[in-house]
C-alpha cells in the first residue's frame, strides 16, 4: 500500500535541511533532522492533547506564542518523554546550543523527539551532533530529512503543492512519520510543512488547526495518543512578493487553504497506508451528522472500533457492527434513518437493511485494498472523511510478539 | 480462566425462572429464558448509552418509570436490534401475549434480545413460545437460565450473595452474559438480578447505578459497545420481613449494599474471564485521581489500549505505553508525580524511572495469567479497580476469520 516512492521535492526558499545518522538508533540509521530558517519566519504549531506530553512538547508549547523560528531540531530512536526534569533539561542543552550556532533567540529553536519512552536521553548528546549536522544543510535534503524522522515507519513520507496568491506561486514541502498513532516503544505521529509564502503566524496557525481536523486528525491506527505528536508550519516568505494577508479567511488565500488541506491529507493517508500490519486502506465518510465535529467523532469510532476493523481484514461485510460503533459516541444520530453504504453499494436505508440485499457485490469489494465505507447519520448536514486501515494478525505479532 | 462451575443459587422467593430451546439458535441451544415475579416486585435496569439503541431496549426504557415488574422475557440468537419499527412491533407482540399469560399490565413485562443483528426477528415467534415455556417454570433453574441468554459465551455466568438487613438475611441471585462489549455477530452485556428483600424501586435504581458503575461498568474487553446491554434489578418483597428502608443510603441497607456489588462485580469478572480470545485477566488498580470517575476513566483508557493489551499478551514490560494511555483521557494528571508498579513490583516513581530497575521479576509475572497492573496519577484521592483482559492472535481469529 506504499507509494511509489518518495516525490520530487522544490526547493523552499528561506530554508534549508539536513538529516544525519547521529549514533541514537542501534541500527545506525538516520535519527537527526535539522531545519534552519530565514530570520522572521513565522511558525505555527499544534500537539498531542495527551496529559503525559513528552519535554519537547512542553517547550515548543511554551515558545510558540513568540510566532517566529529560526530553527527545527528533531532526533528519533528515543522519544525524551517521562523522564522528568531531566527530560526538560536535555531540551534546554538542545536550545541553548543551537541558538548559538544560529545566533538566535532560544524561543526561536523548536525540538521534537521521537523513539523509545522513558530511557533517559543523554543531555548533551543532541547539542553535541549540532555542528556536524550543520555542515550538511542544503535545500534540497528533503528525502534524507524524512527518514531521519522514521521510527518503525516502513517508507520515508513527503508530499509538496505549489499554490497561488493572488497569482503569485508559492511552495509548500511537508514531511511526516508515523505508523501507527503509536508503535512499539512509542512510535508518534510528527509532520513539518514549510512553505515561502509571506503569512502572519496567527493567521497560519488558524490555517495549520483547521487543515489538521480534517487531515492528521481525521486518521486513526489504533485509537492510542502518543505523548510527543507535532505538526509544525514554518512560513519564511523569502518566495516572491506577493498581496499582503491579514486573514485566515482571506480570499486570497482560498487556493493556499485548498493546498495546505490537500498536502496534510496525502501525508496523513500515507501515515494509515504504513499502519501496523495493515492489509487495507479504509475510506470512511459520515454524512447527516448534527455538525462536521459530530461526524468526524463518528467517523473516528468506527474507525476505532476493533470489530468494525477486524470484520474488514476478515473481508466479512458485518454492517451491523458499523451500526454499533455508530451508535457508541453519544453523537445525534437516527437510528430510524441511518444508511450504510460499502464499496458505493448501499446496505441499508432508513434503519433497515435493504429488501433483497444482495452480499455478493459487497464481499467481492472487501477482497480488494481499497475499502470504502458511507454512512449517513441522518440528523443534518455534517460531513466528515476519515481514514483507517484494518486490524490485522500482524498488528498483534508487531506489537505483542516483537520482543519475545 | 473459567470458574470450576455454575454456583449452587437457592431460591429466592417470588421469582420462578426457565430456560428453553425455542429454535432461535441453529445449534437447538437453550435460547428462551423466562422470569415471573410474583406482583408488587419493584424493578430498577440500566441500559446501553449507545445512540443505535434495540428495540427491546427502548421499550425497558419507556416502562420502567412504573417501578413494577411481573415478568421477563430474554431470548438470544436475535438481537431486535436495527430492525426499524417491525422490530418494536415484534417487541409488542411478545409483551402483549406476556401481559395476558401472566395476567399483568403490559408496563410490567421487561424484554431482552441478544444475538445477530439486523435480521428481522419474525413478529409472534416469541409470543408464540410463551405458552411452552411458562409450564417449565421452577424456583431452581437458574443454570438453565444463564445457559439461555448465552451467545459466544462459553459458559454460563451465575452468583449468589446473603445479604442482612437489619438482622433479617435475604437472598441475591444474578445471571449475566457477555464475552466480549460485543461478539461476532453482535453480543451485547446482559444480566438480570433478583432479591427478595423489600426495597422501593427509587431505592433499588440508585443501588443499582452506583453498583454498576462499579462492577459492570468497570470491565472492557474490546472497547466497544452494544446496542442492546441492559441490567435489571428485581426486588420481590417475598422474603422475611425486614425493617422498612426509604434510602439507598441507610445504614440498615449497607451490607445489602456491599453484596450487591460484591455480586455485580463477580459477575463483571466472569465477562471478562471469557473475553473474546483472552489468555490473561488483567485488573488495573487506579490511584490518586481527581475522582473515583476520573480513576474509572483513566483506567478504561489503559484497559482498552491495543498496545497495552498487545504488550500484556506478549509478556512485555512495556510500562511506556501506560504512559501514553494514562495521557490519553484528557483526565487531570501529574506527569512529574506518576508512579506505575505492575504485579505489586514497583517500575516509575515520581514520573521516571525507578533507579536500578530490574524487569526481570516484572517480565516473571507477566508470564501468569492473572495481571496486576497499579497506576498513582498523583493529583488527588480517586480510586478506581478496572479489570480486563488482553488482546490476542485469538481475538483476530475470532472476528476476522469467522466466516471465511
Amino acid at each position: 500500500m506504499a507509494p511509489k516512492g518518495f516525490p520530487a521535492m522544490p526547493d523552499v526558499p528561506g530554508v534549508l535541511v539536513a538529516g544525519a545518522a547521529c549514533g541514537l538508533k542501534r541500527t545506525r540509521s538516520p535519527d537527526l533532522f535539522l531545519a534552519e530558517l530565514d530570520a522572521g519566519t513565522s511558525i505555527a504549531g499544534v500537539f498531542t492533547r495527551s496529559r503525559c506530553f513528552s519535554a519537547p512538547v512542553a517547550w515548543c508549547r511554551k515558545v510558540l506564542p513568540r510566532e517566529r523560528a529560526r530553527a527545527i531540531i528533531v532526533n528519533s530512536g528515543n522519544a525524551n518523554a517521562f523522564t522528568g526534569r531531566a527530560g526538560d533539561r536535555t531540551v534546554m542543552r538542545t536550545v541553548k546550543a543551537a541558538a548559538k550556532i544560529f545566533n538566535s533567540p532560544e524561543k526561536e529553536i523548536f525540538v521534537a523527539s521521537t523513539g523509545i519512552i522513558g530511557e533517559p536521553l543523554p543531555p548533551g548528546y543532541v547539542a553535541s551532533k549540532l555542528p556536524d549536522i550543520k555542515k550538511r544543510l542544503t535545500p534540497r535534503a528533503w528525502a534524507m530529512a524524512a527518514k531521519a524522522i522514521m521510527t518503525t515507519d516502513t517508507f520515508a513520507k513527503g508530499a509538496t503543492r505549489q499554490a497561488m496568491i493572488d497569482g503569485v506561486p508559492v511552495v509548500i514541502n511537508g514531511i511526516a512519520k508515523g505508523s501507527g498513532m503509536i508503535a512499539p516503544d512509542m512510535a508518534t505521529m510528527l509532520s513539518f510543512i514549510f512553505t515561502d509564502a509571506t503569512i502572519p503566524a496567527p493567521v497560519l496557525q488558524k490555517l495549520l488547526v483547521r487543515a489538521t481536523s480534517r487531515s492528521f486528525n481525521s486518521i486513526t491506527v489504533d485509537s492510542d495518543t502518543s505523548t510527543s505528536d507535532t505538526v509544525l508550519l514554518c512560513a519564511t516568505g523569502k518566495g516572491e512578493p506577493h498581496r499582503k494577508v491579514c486573514s485566515s479567511s482571506d480570499r486570497h488565500l482560498r487556493d493556499f487553504r485548498k493546498k495546505l488541506e490537500d498536502l496534510m491529507q496525502e501525508l496523513a493517508r500515507q501515515i494509515v497506508r504504513d499502519g501496523e500490519g495493515a492489509s487495507k486502506f479504509v475510506t470512511i465518510q459520515i454524512s447527516g451528522g448534527a455538525s462536521e465535529k459530530a461526524a468526524r467523532r463518528i467517523g473516528l469510532a468506527v474507525a476505532n472500533s476493533p470489530l468494525v476493523k477486524t470484520a474488514i481484514a476478515g473481508g466479512d461485510a458485518n454492517w451491523g457492527r458499523v451500526v454499533m460503533a455508530v451508535g457508541k459516541t453519544g453523537e445525534k444520530v437516527d437510528r430510524d434513518l441511518l444508511s450504510i453504504s460499502m464499496g458505493g453499494i448501499p446496505i441499508a436505508r432508513k434503519g433497515e437493511i435493504i429488501k433483497g440485499y444482495d452480499e455478493k457485490p459487497v464481499a467481492a469489494h472487501l477482497k480488494g485494498s481499497e475499502i470504502m465505507l458511507e454512512i449517513d447519520v441522518g440528523v443534518g448536514r455534517g460531513c466528515s472523511t476519515v481514514w483507517t486501515c484494518d486490524l490485522t494478525h500482524d498488528y498483534i505479532t508487531i506489537n505483542a510478539d516483537y520482543r519475545s
